[in-house]
């Protein structure tokens, strides 16, 4: 694992630093004391590790008193651009070609937009190379203002995957979530490959509006709303979390807004209401749906409950 | 209940408030959507309630959009002083004279120390008259700059109890914490009488050394000390939590800091060490003792570990 130990070095001297902060996200954590410690007596200065859980790059730690703070694992999310902090990626070494070959053999299109996660992302040039190689098209998209490089997804934003057009997307990476939202966003079929588990599959994104559809169905008689917004820096959307509070009253709901770091099923306990809607992390509600006891809508989600969008619509919720 | 609507309807006016935040103590927190929908309707201004949990008045909430803050329950630390914070103390209905009448029965001495927490400070006058009424003199201290009221103690401060000189201590409010934390920082007896149950109790410092000795004992052969820094606005103590670090090492110890909003067990998973140093909230480590599976010191348990400190000189940590 490279932690960019050189490029730390150089950005202390350089800022005169005399207190950084690491921050992990939970995968890479474990390697935080050790590191801590190897840079604390190597440079001389004081190393705070961040320990509160850490899901993105949306997700900045900066409540220590660190001159700079060193984000672990996460490629930085442009639109944020937060000064003293600076993002040390992570790549992962597996080899892709392997998976992306078997892939390629349930792809019958010709134009295939690649998408992945950051820690596969310096493997795009070749992967464009093994499908050009069949004499196949290759396209790659460049994102909006939270992506930093063509081709990366995130769990809550698809749009390097909507800027091309393609007929059949392959996404390379561990987990669905991913796959499921690029489909979703671009009605096409995706094809995940998986390069830990050397695993191929097609979601069925039918599948999961069908269970979303079963979420929403149960919010449609909800008398009381709770609205939540997210305090984490890359996370927060009061402003919207606003205007869904007024649209819920001009339809004679009652609604109110919470805000919170984290969303947790625990924490609606303390917020009585028919329904909850999410205008923090989208993966939550989605991911964890079998957690939520009471419905959590995206506020996609909850345009449908007051038929302001149709289900035929239903997409996952971006930031 | 009385929080203060028309002081809330003042301050928004003065300060031609849009969006205010309300942030309640968990057991205050179910009044939160009624109040925050009425506020709403009657001053046509926006009110974000703060869903994360909150424990004291060490634990603002400055993380929302919001022009002014209003925190309930708790009495302003006043060395903190964040000005657009706004406290509406919430005062007890609880008539605590029954209780104290029957504590004063149990108490010997002419000299009596009286402290409170700030939800019965507005009886200490009566329970002055009380005490004075029986011939005998009633003493009541001024804390520190954590501190609001004469004779107020919080769970991380006993400095009004040790501003006086008293033979006993008449402690009222609910639990034995703030009482054991007066004896082991003033020496003396302390009568405990809990309003609520009705219950007068003489609590065993001794007992609670001894628990904390079993933890420092296991604390006694650490190689790899983890130190905690809370991140809440008046729970912080970096400078501490670096000296520690510090000592650790020249010791020969390892150790490294890692900052932390809330003190919890599964945060010590991600983070191995055979010992954990607390300079967070003090009260989280004694009160929970039995959820930390790891020895969790305070800054003078581990004095004590690395024999700077005596035992005998045992004493619960203050802020």
């Amino acid at each position: 694992m490279d932690f960019e130990t050189k490029r730390i070095a150089q950005l202390v001297r350089e800022n005169n630093a005399n207190i950084i902060a690491l921050q992990f996200p939970e995968g890479l954590k474990r390697y935080g004391p050790s590191l801590a410690m190897q840079i604390e007596q190597e440079l001389g200065i004081r190393v705070i590790l961040s320990g509160d859980p850490c899901y993105g790059a949306c997700d900045l730690d900066l409540e220590s008193d660190a001159d700079l703070v060193f984000h672990f694992g996460h490629a930085e999310i442009p639109q944020l651009d937060v000064e003293r902090v600076h993002f040390i990626e992570v790549r992962s070494d597996i080899d892709v070609a392997p998976v992306v070959r078997d892939a390629l053999k349930v792809i019958d299109s010709q134009r295939i937009g690649v998408v992945t996660t950051v820690q596969h992302i310096h493997q795009l040039r070749d992967i464009r190379s093994q499908i050009e190689s069949q004499g196949r098209e290759c396209r790659i998209g460049q994102g909006d203002n939270r992506i930093k490089y063509p081709g990366q997804v995130l769990g809550c934003n698809f749009s390097s995957a909507r800027a091309i057009d393609v007929d059949e997307y392959l996404y390379i990476g561990s987990g669905l979530f991913h796959a499921l939202g690029v489909s979703l966003a671009t009605g096409k079929r995706v094809v995940a490959a998986d390069p830990f588990l050397h695993r191929i599959s097609v979601p069925d994104a039918r599948a999961i509006v069908r269970q979303r559809y079963a979420v929403i169905a149960r919010a449609l008689d909800a008398g009381t709303f709770c609205v939540l917004i997210g305090t984490k820096i890359g996370q927060r959307r009061s402003y919207l979390a606003q205007e869904l509070v007024q649209e819920a009253r001009e339809r004679r709901h009652r609604a109110y807004a919470v805000s919170v770091n984290e969303v947790s099923p625990w924490l609606l306990y303390q917020f009585p209401a028919d329904a909850y809607v999410n205008t923090a992390c989208p993966r939550i509600g989605i991911d964890e749906v079998s957690r939520f006891k009471a419905p959590l809508l995206s506020p996609i989600e909850f345009e449908i409950v007051i038929r302001k969008r149709d289900l035929s619509d239903y997409t996952f919720d971006e930031l």
